[in-house]
């Protein structure tokens, strides 16, 4: 396709999607109604019929639809698998998304009923618009739009639509296992638009996240608590052992002190800081947000570079121990310190596991204490990372440039979506994280929203990147495997 | 009296009291078919009822019983204020007892139905047994023996029974405060039996008990709980905070690093010293029962002297922080940190909470943290300890060597039994504990016993107390004030 007639069509596409608003958000309004609730049992039934809803939907694009049951106990919801076009000429993008949503009620604080999409001011308020039903919709609607127009598909689809995501995507990691060689096999690139903008105006891309790792440290003296009053003064108390432990593990500026920890932290090239420079991020506003009087540093930089691609240290709490209000003079017997470190690229999980059970073991033994040490990793879920000059990402900031007339902020995410990270290790297929919704759309709070402007400004980003993935025929498998610089 | 009369009085008195033995087990049923708990306030009828129970027999004994009120919403038994004699020649001893329970349920792992007084190799198994109502009836029987035999009462009785011991002894302060111009303005002692000995054989005499100062330090960040991924690494979180300043307390010896805490801590004198030696104490059994596999200390001196002189400092737990099974990767907002020491003489208890604030206060400043720092003292015990030279102490250790045979040990109880402060320091009279249950009772536990020795030794050895006390008359005022020495 020429430039100009290149031009034209995406000219088309951009009136036919602002000609259709109203249907557009006819469609998620339908969608928002439905109380596709994952996290509390009794509505899993509305997460199934929601999962029909969505399939219904890609059916009528004309694409084959397969809902792969799982679950034994309580039924889980299907996992759709759609595919629309097979065109060998074409590139296929995977688009993942999720139709459940967190719970909500009306008397949590909403000013609008949660399940009844209302637009105020040009935000569309209801459970699930940016979080993640407006986005499927958004991309299914993008989609839709070549279809209505009869124009041909600029690329092959693939569609991965689950029910389970806000109770943690229970059977996807084992779904996607076992269709990697089946269903992903033919799969360029996966999409996610699961996350917001830094910024509540600017466009984002997202190519990292921080990892997880989450420990316990178990102090357990005799097989019973004790009465301070009895006790106290002649045992070597299992709680003062613990909070020492805890109390070596990170300094009053945040830096962690296990011997090693930084070791493998990726150094950060002049390349990747320069990045940072233009990101647009409102310090103010996010110390605002959090609460919090004063932060541990002052400029944007410091903030992010602490936030995405530092590893940190918190702790959690304590099991075991007095927790109730009052005072109750209890030598707990047994106790369990609760931390996790967001680790970063390239943090080996089990280096990680190593060093904080060796550091822990060392601060315990000079101790002297004959209570029993127990550290344990119950959780670790690792950093992901992608290249930013991978071609998947350079046409999305293309995509973006035409449609918000600006270049989008390359950003990460402090936070652990595994999702991103388990489709690159298990599918080995690129990944991007192409966020539509702003920065302050409060998924899972009161009052979450999609504005008008996102919504069908991302249906346009969407249609706008399947023409730029077009353009990259023969030339998508030139860059190095995915997610190893940083 | 002269001394062969006195013998001759002292044996009729315990051959009477070895032929009633039936009979004061009979008593002793009655009052345990009672299930006075206080805890439940469902159960507070039968409190009521057995403060009525109480108050008959001190009025079958002849003497005047007054019933005082207190409470206001859930009605609160009666304090029961009895005297029996008025004999300006005699002294006064006042008892202190509870009739009162703590909750027993047979399926909590009981031998036997709780609230039937059961006999088996020779122990009195039942709720109450020996905490409170057994030496509560121990005392009213050795009177009761007196009057049997038609002998005049040795010494003027007064009787304080109470009803809420369990619960907290609600408004009993009150009541000594408001009575002590009247009811107790007579009175020349205070004998309290609601311990028991440190050995399963050998009697004691309990002279001191630690105090309780304590403490809440809270640290508070923002106004809500944070994510660790979106906020960790950038913020100051206000629970490592809190673990430095917990971790500051107290080091892996037990010793208390909190600047001139230990300061006031009497001096031990070298008779002090020597009341250890004799001690009758079985460190493998206290190990046993604590469930710990190492004390701190080795030799029975110095693991009384940690648990009954030297303050100590335990750590209870953390309000506000993660306390459940699993990991919730939470930045808690406010975290309350829960402490207490057991002082002992001389520590002041507003010296004591001003060091803990200033030494808080300078550890947390050095961490240069924006978090809020707020220490508070909602509890403060004072410590107790007698003169183990008084009169008082002197005469009971006699009436023991009479019953039993030998010397009592002369202990403390690291625990802090507020009782006895508190009637020193209202009435100003000088007050023992006098325990007649073993160290094996199992007070507030399943299958709470006394055994039926101590039960009718105990009230031999009461009914010879009360003989030794009527030798004091005219020195009973010559020693120094009530506990200040130690």
């Amino acid at each position: 396709m020429s430039l100009s007639s290149l031009s034209a069509l995406r000219t088309e596409i951009f009136h036919y999607i602002d000609a259709h608003q109203s249907d557009f958000i006819e469609n998620l309004k339908e969608w928002v109604a439905v109380e596709s609730d994952s996290v509390q049992p009794d509505l899993r039934k509305e997460v199934i019929r929601m999962m029909s809803l969505a399939a219904a939907r890609l059916a009528a694009l004309g694409a084959t639809v397969n809902s792969l049951l799982n679950g034994q106990h309580l039924p889980l919801p299907p996992v759709i698998l759609g595919e629309l076009g097979k065109d060998p000429q074409n590139l296929t993008i995977c688009f993942y998304g999720h139709v459940d949503v967190q719970p909500a009620k009306k008397e949590d604080g909403w000013k609008t009923d949660p399940f009844t999409l209302t637009e105020i001011n040009g935000n569309l308020y209801g459970r699930g618009a940016t979080d993640n039903k407006g986005p499927v919709l958004a991309w299914i609607n993008a989609v839709g739009t070549f279809r209505a127009l009869k124009r041909a598909m600029p690329v092959n689809f693939k569609f991965v639509i689950e029910g389970m995501e806000e109770a943690g995507s229970l059977g996807l990691e084992k779904l996607l296992e076992e269709e990697k060689q089946g269903f992903f096999s033919d799969v360029d690139y996966i999409v996610i638009s699961d996350n917001l903008w830094l910024s509540k105006k600017k466009p984002a891309l997202i190519y990292g996240t921080r990892g997880n790792a989450c420990f316990c440290v178990e102090v357990e003296g005799g097989d019973k608590d004790l009465h301070s009053g009895t006790f106290g003064g002649i045992i070597h108390e299992p709680l003062t052992d613990l909070i020492a432990l805890l109390d070596s593990l990170v300094d009053p500026t945040g830096h962690i002190q296990i011997p090693g920890i930084y070791d493998a932290v990726a150094v950060l090239t002049d390349e990747e800081k320069k990045l940072y420079e233009s990101i647009e991020y409102d310090i103010e506003e996010h110390k605002n947000n959090s609460g919090v009087k004063k932060l541990l540093y002052s400029t944007k930089e410091e903030i992010l570079l602490h936030l995405w691609r530092y590893p940190s240290l918190s702790i959690h709490g304590i099991e075991g121990a007095f927790h109730e209000p009052g005072i109750k003079t209890v030598i707990p017997a047994k106790v369990i310190g609760k931390f996790s470190i967001r680790q970063v690229p390239n943090m080996d999980l089990s280096d990680v596991h190593q060093r904080v059970v060796d550091h822990l073991e060392n601060v315990f033994a000079k101790r002297n204490s004959p209570n029993k040490l127990k550290v344990s990793m119950p959780l670790g879920a690792q950093p992901w990372v992608a290249d930013v000059n991978d071609p998947l990402y350079k046409a999305a900031k293309r995509a973006i440039k035409t449609v918000f007339g600006e270049d989008p902020d390359f950003i990460r995410d402090g936070s652990t979506i595994p999702i991103a990270r388990i489709f690159q290790t298990i599918t080995q297929k690129r990944v991007i994280m192409f966020p539509i919704g702003a920065a302050d759309d409060g998924e899972h709070s009161q009052n979450e929203k999609i504005s008008r402007f996102n919504y069908i400004e991302g249906t346009k980003v969407f249609a706008a990147f399947f023409l730029e993935i077009a353009k990259l025929r023969g030339q998508s498998h030139e860059t190095s495997n995915p997610g190893t610089n940083n």
